[in-house]
């Protein structure tokens, strides 16, 4: 039974890294769209925002039909982190999404010369997010705790870059809906850094607890 | 032992509900704080947002508690969505925090001729707010479904705001920063609805899946 249990635990696990691929993949390639104006990876960007829906409902339904079967406070423990970092990804495709139809918005009008390292902060974001999942694969608290920290860089570049937007806007007025566009995208990046941070906590949360117990056997089982 | 749970469960369901009434008390004061130009009213927001992510622990502690006790699918769901309208509860809070904050900004510059109708949009949000916790509280799905729908006005109405305050500070370039402030405070009227939603449509998801498992027995319990 456990050991069926077990199987059933790793495909949830399986399911959530395959939604965090897809949620990586669509980060990417909105940020690649504003940054090549194109359109249709936009709007390819967008028409895939369903199936991150889709795979959230999967995920909870299965977490559902598991906790009826799992007897273990840590398996417990285990998936309803697993719903919650699967709400994080899905929430990471709709910032996409927000991406991709501001790059759109962005195409309309000519080229801004470019004021600020959008890919840089998609960088610290995106890999903010694969070290998250890694640290939920290997079970790794301290690989997860290492990336809340992060976060405050990332404000503090999208808060940076917010104060670059709006002096050239005050000196470039026609620029306005071109710079609020920008900085609509610098707020999404920061908020994938923020749901990044909160797998990361979820993950430290998880395995420090399982810790405890494994070294102190406080948790109640 | 079914009776003690139902018990557990309805103080799990309190302590969302007094959850509940603070988030809704906190986007309150944040926007009176704009509106009244309050900074003491901010500030006392801001020192709030900690008893929130008490709220949300502990509500995920309990929860997790229950989940090892439940016996019953519909006990298993019940006890998974109010994790999640936690998590949204908590989440009201932080943008209840950012709203204090940019009230405190837009105090140190003298007021703006106002041009938007926040209170207006604070009270459909506050209001799809306390529909959808009614709903959750009164097991009713069909008065969580109501408040699905009305996303979309506070949508519209705060892409509204959006154009206004664009067009404003294309024309009056000195007002650029204060009107910037003024749209994260609408945007954030707008994701506070967005959670409100997200609410709703847990409680549809777990009363309608309790209607058709009365109805049909479709359901595996």
């Amino acid at each position: 039974m456990q050991r069926y249990l077990d199987q059933e635990l790793d495909d949830l696990k399986d399911k959530l890294l395959t939604m965090g691929g897809r949620a990586e993949a669509a980060v990417s390639e909105a940020v690649k769209a504003v940054v090549d104006r194109d359109d249709k990876l936009a709007q390819q960007v967008k028409d895939n925002d369903d199936v991150m829906d889709a795979y959230e409902i999967e995920i909870d339904d299965l977490a559902v039909h598991l906790l009826s079967k799992a007897p273990l406070a840590t398996d417990l423990r285990f998936i309803t982190v697993a719903m919650k970092i699967s709400q994080n990804l899905e929430r990471i495709g709709d910032e996409a999404t927000t991406i991709a139809r501001r790059a759109q918005e962005l195409n309309q009008e000519p080229p801004l010369k470019i004021l600020v390292d959008l890919p840089r902060l998609a960088s610290i974001a995106l890999s903010m997010l694969k070290e998250a999942l890694d640290a939920f694969v290997h079970r790794a608290a301290e690989q997860g705790a290492a990336v809340i920290p992060r976060d405050k860089e990332v404000d503090a570049t999208n808060r940076q870059f917010h104060r670059e937007l709006s002096s050239y806007m005050v000196e470039n007025p026609a620029t306005i809906t071109r710079c609020l566009n920008l900085m609509v995208v610098s707020k999404c990046l920061e908020r994938i850094a923020d749901h990044a941070t909160n797998i990361a906590e979820e993950v430290v949360y998880l395995y420090e607890a399982r810790d405890i117990r494994h070294g102190g056997g406080k948790e109640p089982v």
